[in-house]
């Protein structure tokens, strides 16, 4: 199977610190959703077309270790990976990295499972799978 | 008109905090609208019934203005008020006070549509409507 | 004095919306605070080094009309304004836009008192107030 | 070793559901730190004082397992438990359940490395340990 890479930039926002002056944990995975969205758009997808078509995404399982902590108006980069890990399932990786010094601050690793309409477990769309594989 | 009053009581959140050590300002939006649910509870109503009875109550005005910082994990209590201020809108006020010592941390209003399953603005339920006047 | 003027872009976030399938009221006040600390960006501050020096800004006063819902996935554009309201205020005004079709979605006003690092009111740094004046 | 067991409730709200009408995956970490600071709290510990007295516990890994959606207005219990994974690692398991029908929505682990005022890992108070241990 093909995995596909994908790079978004993104600068961190004052609203995503916390009092411990960087940011709050759970905003990580805020930061990996648009990782998989411009992974997506670079296959020349959209979620949200996914989404008007009636598929949905939703997280099974995520996962993160936290190496180097990410500040206020820090450039960051997430480098995200996706493969069908089964017929219907598909595995993101990601790699959190600061743009300046590419210093590698996170890894995650997020499992979803593709939605129809009446919210039945479903393949990908046969355009998108075959991209994947 | 009549105007009824609610309380809600919450505790400040570790992820509500910024990097200033207070509650970022922002938040202060979803204490509100827990205020505003629990108003509704107390008057004998559920928002997630409005919702499934196909009635939305979306924000067209808020506003807030800030007198002492709340702090993670500063017990608060929200004092609601909400009347419809004409037939097509419910005006809701706030006071946001630490339980400990009643010091007023906040003030706040919002005003909001109802809509039809159409998205039209519409009149609250009947029975919701007679509490409020 | 003079007003000056900066503009932000960003995409909405999947995070970002609620249940009633648009953005959630509460994160326009993020989107604000990067349309203030671009605005600064563009006049040659930086926030970071702002607070790194000691100075924070604090709103004491946040409001918010909204005319059109913002929507998953749409591309924004933030007008700032900026001025000295007074020798211990800073009032901005915003502006958010759709940025296909330059469809006003909201207006918003936020008050700031620069704090010192003893947490009291004080005024800009001299360099920024001739900015502003 | 000890492992201590805590449990706390909270009310899923409006804010914390996206698009999809389920609770966001991310807002869960959340809730699983109200989770530690209750099971805290219930060793007769406040994670504020704790705070107050210079440790920190940042978050070095973080992992959940989603089975069910939690929904708006869901009242949920966190069962928590926490225990010294190592000299310098305290690992927490938690459970998530819907109060009425004690539902299995999700199961999660977080570690955490406790860090001095300057900013390098120690050992918990030795209070605290002996509580764990």
């Amino acid at each position: 199977m093909t995995e596909v890479t994908g790079t978004a930039r993104l600068r961190v926002r004052y609203a995503e610190t916390d009092q411990m002056g960087v940011v709050y944990h759970g905003n990580y995975f805020v930061w990996f959703e648009i990782g998989r969205v411009e992974w997506l758009r670079q296959l020349g997808w959209s979620y949200r077309q996914l989404e008007a078509d009636g598929i949905r995404l939703p997280v099974i399982e995520a996962a993160c270790q936290y190496r180097l902590p990410a500040r206020y108006d820090d450039e960051l980069e997430i480098h995200t990976r996706g493969r069908l890990a089964s017929a219907l399932r598909v595995a993101f990786t990601y790699e959190l990295r600061r743009v300046g010094d590419q210093q590698l601050l996170a890894t995650a690793r997020t499992v979803h499972v593709p939605l129809n309409p009446a919210g039945r477990p479903c393949r990908l769309p046969a355009a998108l799978r075959e991209k994947l594989s």
